[in-house]
């Protein structure tokens, strides 16, 4: 159910990406109740130039190695589950593939169950 | 007004993507009262490894032709007819440009109606 | 806090697509409230075929110059901010880079506060 869009500068490894992918989904399933199989993610190489963001917006030092994840997924978490997912998220990243707690901006989008078909022209959730 | 991002993996020709959107806009136009004229799609082909998906997340195969399909569109559709747009864009697309009908993932994300600007800097919905 | 992804067809310089941010950004900082640093797009250029738009939906003469802008922000914005915000953003964009005020189409989603961490896994808003 979370589709997942990871934007990030061009340049690194396939592997790279997919580690990224790997923790995002991890602290999902961790934190926020996500189901082990339910992994749909885009994993985007953005050309230079194509990834904007602001170095030090909130007073936290960003790089080129920032890393955009949005994730599209259903209501009903909470603040405090929200929450634990974003600290999950950085911590997992960190260790692999290695980034920088500095460069992780999250963005949420949440729908209700009905928006989703996972195949066969069916609402599996509705 | 629906804005229609749809995603596949990269090395079909463009007539093949085109065939997507087509399918996809004939069942919007069908089932949730879409106008004929209102397409506005983005059409990625994402390389290799960019798109992960599960071969088998409730219990559907999935290949690598899966197509994500993420729809931003006015809120007010009913559950029945969102349904009923599942089941005809299956249905539409496996006619063309043949896709099997369980690689078919699709998300929708609703908004209010003066969320939109078609042109001229003026929210023609509000 | 918005996360913008503008979405246009290949061919133009850099330059051409970063002054499309920063009209974005500027008109938002100008109507809707956005502070001057939070500034986080992705810029994408869509190869030939990808960008799928109608020419005369409500009767306005779009063409391959075509930019979709798609901005995540937080809720909360009255619609005459809105109607504000695509007043001013065409103004700019007409200015620099001189687009045409028929070719740009706008789509905001709008998520609650706690929706974000802007690095460190932290819900910076909540």
């Amino acid at each position: 159910m979370p589709l997942v869009r990871i934007s990030l500068n061009a340049g690194k490894p396939e592997s790279h990406r997919r580690a990224i992918g790997d923790a995002v989904h991890r602290a999902m399933v961790e934190t926020i109740k996500v189901p082990e199989k339910d992994k749909f993610q885009i994993l985007s190489e953005e050309p230079a130039g194509s990834l904007v963001y602001d170095p030090s917006y909130l007073d936290i030092a960003r790089t080129d190695a920032v890393v955009f994840i949005q994730i599209t997924l259903n209501a009903g978490r909470t603040v405090e589950m929200k929450k634990a997912f974003y600290a999950r998220a950085v911590e997992l990243l960190a260790q692999s593939p290695g980034l920088r707690k500095e460069d992780v901006v999250i963005s949420l989008i949440e729908v209700p169950k009905e928006n989703w078909s996972f195949g066969n022209g069916i609402a599996q959730y509705a």
